[in-house]
């Protein structure tokens, strides 16, 4: 069962109240091909389980395998995959694609002191507003029901960007290139609202931007608990009516 | 306004009409690195609009920029953008990450005919029983309520496979890892549910798995409705209660 018991604190009615819940677990897996040496072709992140059915269908989609006859073994342990091909030349040749959800690989946490020193606070009522703010400016959403957003908002609740994208990460990548663009890194006195799931990508970007508290309508996955606890930032989820939990650094939060 | 508008068929209570809709636009952006020459860094998924802050926040994400002193000119066009840097050598350097969401272009469409002469048919009551079918083999889900499945069922609603995780592409990619492995490529007489959006990743690791008939609770994009259209699979969105929309090659489905 790849669940992970979490501790937070769950807000109902203005109530304060430890508690717990459970998170999907997310961890990176390193697959690497290989002849007579293995070479890094991706770093995923993935819920632990089936990562042999994974590396095989991933590879198969990147165009690296055709068949189980391209591969002559595989070797396994926990975070790393060996996929030891017949012919590597393929690998070599194709073009390289990267991901955005390494963002944290290839980055220092430069900004990890500014939310450590953030004394940002958000209140209850400005948390249970933000999500149907949100939504309010959500133009695509609202006609097709089929686009993430990710919103800016200062600690009052005042929204300052709003970006959609079919791709959730795509929407915080507009938001931090917009602060990027206009000098505003670190955010380290905003808020980061956003329209789904809070997985590793999203935590790892806001983090990388210096903001230091997370919402969104959803669960957050245990490798972003990990990463905001760590960091310091705080992690709010299920925004639903006027009930939401904290998962991370709680004292952000003022009834 | 990033949405477009398509033709459909409903299904409502066991009839057909004709109607549209309109769903989120996804299309290709080529994002390439400069110094006197130009370099593909990334090509990703995304909702036009707002290229240059998605670009440079991709790029800060990845570690390649990190302020706009780092960039001396942006050239944008409808579907690429280039970055000028003031120095290249920290692309050159970073860790190779591939994005799983760029199967189409690593891979030519191998299983294309297969799909095109696949007599697969599903009937109504099928379709719309398969999203409590996926649900009840949740088993995370049905915890956290934070991952997602995708399920390969017969044409008679036969569960053969279901794999979850916190990335809905992994999840496709772990059902086509076991097909792999068990040599049943092309899947060409089976459907395949999924528990969320039905992106252009989605359907492009079914299409090249030879899966006919791809159906899911959510809405489709643009560009995953168009390459299922030119590859000859059946896409079915918005399966909820008695009712759902069919986006492309309606002949599959029956009464």
């Amino acid at each position: 069962m790849q669940v992970s018991r979490v501790n937070l604190i769950k807000i109902r009615d203005g109530q304060y109240s430890n508690d717990y819940d459970y998170v999907a677990i997310e961890e990176p897996l390193e697959i690497n091909v290989c002849d007579e040496e293995c070479k890094t072709f991706a770093i995923i992140m993935r819920t632990p389980g089936n990562d042999l059915e994974l590396a095989l269908g991933f590879l198969y989609s990147e165009g690296v395998i055709d068949s189980m006859e391209d591969v002559i073994k595989v070797e396994q342990s926990v975070d790393k995959i060996n996929v030891i091909l017949r012919n590597k030349n393929k690998v070599e040749s194709r073009q390289t694609v990267v991901n955005s959800s390494c963002g944290f690989c290839g980055r220092a946490l430069l900004y990890t002191v500014d939310i450590l020193k953030s004394e940002t606070t958000i209140k209850k009522d400005v948390v249970i507003s933000l999500p149907e703010k949100l939504r309010s400016e959500q133009e695509v959403f609202n006609i097709t029901g089929g686009l993430h957003a990710a919103g800016l908002f200062t600690p009052d609740g005042e929204l300052r960007y709003v970006y959609e994208d079919v791709g959730r990460h795509n929407a915080v990548d507009k938001l931090v290139g917009r602060l990027l663009r206009e000098g505003q890194l670190p955010a380290s006195s905003y808020v980061l609202q956003v329209s789904g799931r809070i997985g590793y990508e999203i935590v790892s970007k806001a983090i990388m931007a210096g903001i230091p508290i997370i919402s969104g309508i959803s669960a957050p996955t245990s490798y972003a608990i990990r990463i905001a606890h760590d960091a310091g930032a705080t992690v709010i989820g299920f925004v639903r009516g006027k009930s939401f939990n904290v998962y991370t650094h709680a004292e952000r939060v003022k009834i």
